[in-house]
């Protein structure tokens, strides 16, 4: 039996809307059983209505979604918040609440303390919650975490993240209402680059390590000199279990196209990995050669190969990656149902504390660029 | 709504089953009711249940299928052929002549004669129908088609067409039952890797240049001499447009993973492809620079703009190459329900003309190879 | 006619005297005819004898080649100081005042101070001087630099420059003798790979963008605990041209062979550049596509021509590099010498000031990691 | 002491002369000598003083060359041969009947017979002779061969070998004399490409394998249809040992820059390398993960050690591969004057067996061109 699935956003015209579609369908897990897909609810009814949602669960707004669904025998297993960022706390916590799991886009909250009550919500309901770092889903960034796990690299020492783009390097173009939102503080918020893409590095960094930040010092630039916020930054980490991560985030890296990457370098070896190619991992035994470790090769390890579905050598891509995370919850969810511990592979999905951290981070990392590159406590108060 | 999608093969533990399903699901183009999933009927009723198919229309056998189809209002629009070699003939022509639109795996048939056949069926129901070659729906595949078609490379001189993995090089492998049988004339045919994997080349070639093979000269090798077939194979074409195509196919190469790639060469540029890092496009037209053309990039070609997925810089691969034939095939049934033509971008997917042009090379292909590299007619008979 | 070159260190066994007799001999353009190139007198001068000094010209240390050749009507036009760094000051000092042109091997001093009275005195008597930055020899490099001078990037915003490699990262490795200096502060000073390696990163960000640091905020770590000094540097810059660079340096990434390379991104375009492949530069103009640029290309830059010795497609290496510089001090004695000015292409060699440079950058590093990162005053105190 | 050396063509303006000086001169082994370095004596005469060549030895031509220094107890140790194609057959023979070694370009001679006279002539005079197939000198090309010598590939089953550009692609520049004269059959012979640049990828299988063309078959075409000889060849061979090597060869391919590169897959594993990036080897034992060799490693062969010059990591290129050629000849020549053996990992240079060898291949893939890709012999008489 396939799970229901509801949206809550992405209505006709965005982007993160398909991309969620896609993402929960890969798989075949889930039926999309109930939206309220827009600001404007009869566009958003409409909408769901046209994608197949019958007319009683193509609702008007979220509130009358969790008030429809929370009474149904058949209520929706799983809700996917993909709003504008400022709602984002209060929807999945009402969700939450109401014994629904949720997949919340990110930032996950606007303020840490919003993500602090979310964290302490999730931890007294024990509701599966993931926060959005899709990247995460790449077979071969859970082979990274599995290794880091297992004890292949030893301990960590150095970490190299990278997610830096040259998208907006064009000023001509920062005044185009497609891009200039993005450094609105206004709309964004104190942090444009870091916090929009800079911490699906530190995300993806945390995750494959296994420890959180403890210090942060930043250095944030405006290349384009129109923008108040950064479109540049420079982040050096203190990690809980000692090692030091290296963030470069940018958005005016001319000739980069998505720059997502990541090197780790431990007491026995290192790895390296890029997102634009993601279906090879680079693997370095100290003192050995340089070996390339293939998408779908034999061996690799249970977390790679359920997140693989096709056979070596071909390529995969994003969308799958997203899949990933989608059928993780899947998992959860039926594990619940079932009375079951999820399998441990399938538990690799991003969580509500990914999100509390990012939110910690992003507030350390404004406030050590304002104090220029002060080292501050990067944790969220609630985890010091 | 959604079209009705029937799956023949692909039972529990197929490899290419799930790939289908997959292909069907990724744009939610298509509801999966109908299967014949198994040579056994009893578990290929379970199986199709198990996948949600309705007990009435888990069939036990094709032709229980194509009976039970035939007569329904809400019958089957498409139907994925993914059944052993020997028997797509007689399903896929079975089906086209109900007037259900057909997808095939290949090869298409076992001989010529059997293709011309299933061609003339096609050409006189104008039934819509595919052959797998599931790397056409790459979307810098169909941009270079693109680009060849709209002049940009001039007349194209030579092709350089690679699919060599080396995936059964091991000797000590190859009575391995999972390996034997690729080399067995009685299961396969009179060629093992040049149908198998140097087919998917030819056929990639033919589409980006739009032209047929007129000749050939095979030169083929069993590299693990055990082996009646060959593992190893070059083929030089010419073809009807003038180009010369050097053609290698190798299972023997060992340390490739995948393996397959193109490069163009015309008067005004050339062009180079490779299928495991398949959102990168090498482009340098005489006299300049080579230039990087990236998926996703703004204003490449309509083919490539409705073949992509997700933003540039985000990886793609595989499974949504092959959800494109699933999609192109969706627009092309719906126009015809819809009494107009089809979109011109979505009439992309291979066709039975490619089948049967496949079939007609591997047959020359063979006999070149045992007269010595001798040069034969690559051509079906009926195009000659 | 060659020039006499005369060299003092670089002594039997030592890397660095091979690396530069080859970089003197490639083109033809000097005569060995001088050295002093052993601690141990006797050794020095037999050494020498050996590789075809005269035996009046094997001199026992550099105070006696002075005075050899001071007199000499056919003395020497160059001498390269490849001793040990506390002496590196001194001896070129005393040459450059003998009026003897000087290539000094890196660090050029030990302090800012004597870099100062250094740069003092090659401005006061116009000796050519250079310090052997050789990376600075490669042709893509000068074409970068080419390019950022004649406007082809506009203004430049940010430049992340990265000398990382993993030679250091074994722990057991760390007391094998032949480690182990590079990180005693008795023997290196107050930086390690900062000032070993880090440095060359800085030159070649300043070289390329013709833009000296102004300030700087650097974070220092030992990956390996037991080193007192840093075995893996950042540094963040502000360039008096109000470029901001990000550089990092490392001796414990694991995996990376070499890791030299640089990025730069302008206004109107982006490059990319690493040593490792050192024949091809990555450009891409603000809204365009990616271009590969090659080494040998026609219609590069003079500067990129004139460092070029073999045509396109053909790997040109280090040692070629090395030996641009040496062209480069040729053509500037030579040019001395017939009272001409030298060919602009050809005074790209990296300066006094570079050297002058680089120590102030080492001290002001060392300063801010120790004040946790704090941004001080990158410039020496003369260029204040 | 240095070694005499001597040169034959390579006058002012040609390309190869440069290249023959540097790579002469890049170890300090020779002294540049003698001279006959143009058509024209005087003009010959004169460049060659400007050369540092004494008057005396600044011949006319290489008759007069060849009357002068045979009678000096200084004569030169080696000549190079770098005249035009016609001519070098009887120079070099003149030259090993005085007992003088010699290094030949490419083609060692204009026809099979010539070949075999001059290798019997060497064969009975027991005198050092190279021919100038450079690309041999790489000493990851020495690796390969090392490898396969030492059995790590086990019994070699395939080679693919390329070297395809793009450069003679332009059909308006079919008529620029600088081109034109390459497909010209009168100044040429009757093959241009293949002849040309194939036979360097031919002798660097040959090379690497250790094993010598048995037969071949040979598709020839003109893409430039203005052209008699061929722009583009495709080659398969069956090598003297039972591998099979499939090599192509262009200058029509479009966006390849020079394209030399070698693929050997054996029963235990598979080589991967590029002249282009020549400092990295792949390789993949049966069964393992694909593994970066890079030049400088620790361990590799004597042969790689002794060709390189530089540590791991740092760029060596094509020059320097041309000097391993003069340096293993000078240590041949030495160990002759001492009478002992040359060390084995200097005996590495081509031989006039590989010019031998050539000059079958020519001819014999010329025959199967003409006769539709019949195979033919593809040894020398004298080896049949």
């Amino acid at each position: 039996m396939k799970l229901n699935w509801g949206l809550i956003g992405g209505g006709e015209g965005s982007q993160i809307g398909p991309a969620h579609r896609l993402g929960a369908r890969v798989d075949g897990l889930y039926e999309f059983v109930a939206g309220a897909l827009d600001a404007d609810p009869a566009r958003g009814s409409a909408y769901a209505q046209n994608l197949g949602v019958a007319p009683d669960r193509a609702y008007g707004d979220w509130r009358e979604m969790l008030d429809g669904e929370r009474g149904r025998p058949d209520r929706i297993d799983l809700v996917t918040v993909a709003t504008p960022n400022a709602t984002h706390y209060q929807i999945a916590k009402a969700f939450v609440e109401a014994g629904i799991a949720v997949l919340c886009e990110k930032p996950m909250t606007m303020t840490v303390e919003e993500a602090e009550d979310l964290a302490r919500t999730v931890e007294r309901t024990k509701i599966p919650f993931a926060v959005n770092y899709g990247y995460s889903g790449y077979p071969l960034v859970r082979h990274m975490r599995a290794m880091a796990a297992r004890g292949d690299l030893g301990k960590v020492r150095l970490v190299k993240a990278e997610f830096a783009h040259g998208f907006h390097a064009d000023a001509a173009d920062a005044d185009n209402p497609r891009v200039r939102w993005r450094y609105d503080p206004a709309q964004i918020g104190a942090s444009a680059q870091f916090a929009d893409c800079g911490i699906h590095a530190l995300q993806m960094a945390s995750y494959v390590l296994g420890q959180h930040p403890l210090q942060l010092s930043a250095d944030f630039i405006s290349g384009v000199s129109s923008r108040t916020l950064e479109d540049d930054a420079f982040v050096n980490f203190r990690m809980e279990g000692g090692a030091t991560l290296r963030l470069w985030t940018s958005s005016i890296a001319v000739g980069r196209m998505h720059g997502l990457n990541l090197q780790v370098f431990g007491e026995k070896g290192g790895l390296r990995w890029a997102q634009e190619w993601p279906n090879q991992l680079y693997w370095t035994p100290v003192g050995g050669r340089t070996e390339i470790i293939e998408r779908g090769a034999p061996n690799l390890s249970p977390e790679a190969d359920r997140a693989s579905r096709v056979t070596i050598g071909h390529a995969e891509g994003m969308p799958l990656a997203f899949a990933n995370i989608y059928a993780d919850l899947a998992e959860t969810i039926r594990a619940g149902k079932e009375g079951r511990a999820p399998k441990r592979e399938a538990s690799q999905y991003p969580t509500v504390e990914d999100g509390l951290r990012s939110m910690a981070a992003i507030a350390a990392a404004v406030e050590s660029a304002k104090r220029g590159g002060a080292w501050v406590d990067a944790r969220p108060p609630m985890r010091r």
